[in-house]
């Protein structure tokens, strides 16, 4: 809670692990927690987030508040770490005390991300961060779990990709309370522009808050690409107002806490079924009945999951 | 299992649902399964790989063999349906009986949908499809668990991407068994093939397969696209005679069961208990105690895990 930058990257490696230590350790933070505003960016691979949150951390940081940042990489379940290490571009932020930035990797399976992040933010509140970016690559279903732990989403797109990038905006739609078009300067941002216009057009805006689109030009050009940046910064606190103003920052707290309701659940009760049978050795038994069909793995599944049950609650 | 098309639409619609009864349903057919060679395609969205699966089903076609396709759509978690219906371009194969295209889209939470695209292949397999493809967007976790279905698993690139998606790229490394450089009369195509062959050159092959690149010109040139689409239906014969040569498939069949299992367990143990909360009423009071911080979201999920297991047991 004093910030500590050290600890705090320590608590980050070690919820990638999900140690049950962390656990009794965000226990006891939890109480002081939920002061910083959250804020996920999210858009298709080469959209360019990575760039506008360097940005963004500096024009927060001229404005006298602290950042911590969350890059989530989509990386590979086998090689268990984070590729991009810490992103290259922020390194710039590294001496600055006031910037915390860190990755978090695909770790283990089913929802261990999405619950690492949970954690992660608490940490990065209880050091006092002002604002938290969270920053993922928005396609999947897990990394929609993810951006709910946000109060503020802002989605990336560039112009010029194909037909599927138009279902997954239709799918990030629902949830984006700003629109970025970064790279405006290229071919097709027009017609991104309207496309998106029409889609908000047709859209349910009864919370009174509509969406913005705010175009962001190339980084090439430094003057402009910085005032974008300045004026997403402006977009995200009038959101931010938007969201106390109306209370509707109850909902985006009940969104986030569902979110992280789930992950614990799947933590106490999935978790410790599954590291009970493979170290056992129960799993590997398991999947050989299954490859020679003794039987199916639904009938196999229900057997396991009510001995285990007994087993656990014979133990209690 | 007499291969009729419209039982087999119902069964995989209602798979999205998960229904126990299509639980009774899989354990029925279950025995029946394991004939069919299940190929994976995946890779960014926009790659292209809807128009490749389109002239493999012709490539397959021409050969005499018979096609199931699973389209895997990232969608919305909230629109709860598949945007892209059965995909447009494939819909020249609709009056084939040999072919049979569905989409599967994202439903429910936590595996849902990795665990209805593995039960998709048993209803397809005992409709005696000679080979299922499986197309999804190679990003997330989830998709990487999608892809573990597959027996073959093909990895789609284009040139001229930015730096994320040579992480992405990097996670997809470990599992394809076949790279394609789609668009290969683009710029950087040459680059891209250069960092394949890199990273292949640094990579363990010691299961005796060093899986080979394709570049795939434009759809623009059709006659070269389809040569290029025939030589991937060549690798991926290929791919699939080495599988039962040196006995690798049971490896395959041994994580596609896995996958499987891990699925089923989650079914079997967390959906019960999310469902009995949800109708309850007690999810939302676990959501108001943690939003009004009576406790935190572990020693709330721990608890609850405990008192939902000895209801179960008690009712056994």
């Amino acid at each position: 809670m004093a910030g500590d930058v050290r600890t705090a990257s320590r608590v980050i490696r070690r919820l990638e692990d999900e140690d049950k230590a962390i656990h009794r350790a965000i226990k006891h933070i939890f109480p002081h927690t939920g002061n910083a505003h959250v804020i996920g960016i999210t858009g298709s691979p080469g959209a360019g987030k990575s760039t506008l949150t360097d940005q963004l951390i500096e024009t927060f940081r001229d404005k006298g508040k602290t950042i911590g940042v969350l890059a989530v990489d989509p990386t590979s379940p086998f090689s268990g770490g984070a590729i991009l290490g810490d992103r290259i571009r922020m390194l710039r932020h590294a001496t600055d005390p006031g910037v915390f930035v860190r990755s978090l990797a695909t770790r283990g399976s089913m929802g261990g991300l999405s619950k690492a992040v949970g954690e992660a933010i608490h940490v990065m509140d209880v050091m006092g961060k002002d604002i938290i970016i969270i920053e993922t690559v928005g396609v999947g279903q897990q990394e929609v779990e993810i951006i709910n732990h946000a109060h503020t989403v802002m989605v990336v797109q560039v112009p010029g990709m194909g037909d599927e990038v138009q279902a997954i905006k239709a799918g990030l739609m629902e949830i984006a309370d700003i629109f970025i078009i970064n790279k405006a300067d290229r071919d097709g941002a027009g017609k991104l522009y309207q496309e998106i216009m029409n889609m908000l057009n047709m859209s349910d805006l009864s919370d009174g808050w509509r969406p913005p689109i705010v175009r962001v030009r190339s980084i090439l050009q430094p003057k402009e690409f910085k005032e974008s940046v300045k004026e997403i910064e402006k977009k995200i606190e009038d959101h931010r107002k938007h969201l106390f103003d109306t209370d509707l920052i109850q909902g985006r707290r009940r969104r986030k806490c569902t979110a992280e309701i789930n992950e614990a659940l799947l933590a106490a009760i999935l978790e410790p079924v599954v590291s009970k049978l493979t170290s056992s050795g129960e799993f590997d038994r398991m999947v050989d009945k299954v490859m020679n069909k003794e039987t199916d793995p639904y009938t196999m599944a229900d057997e396991v999951a009510l001995k285990y049950m007994k087993q656990v609650v014979s133990e209690d």
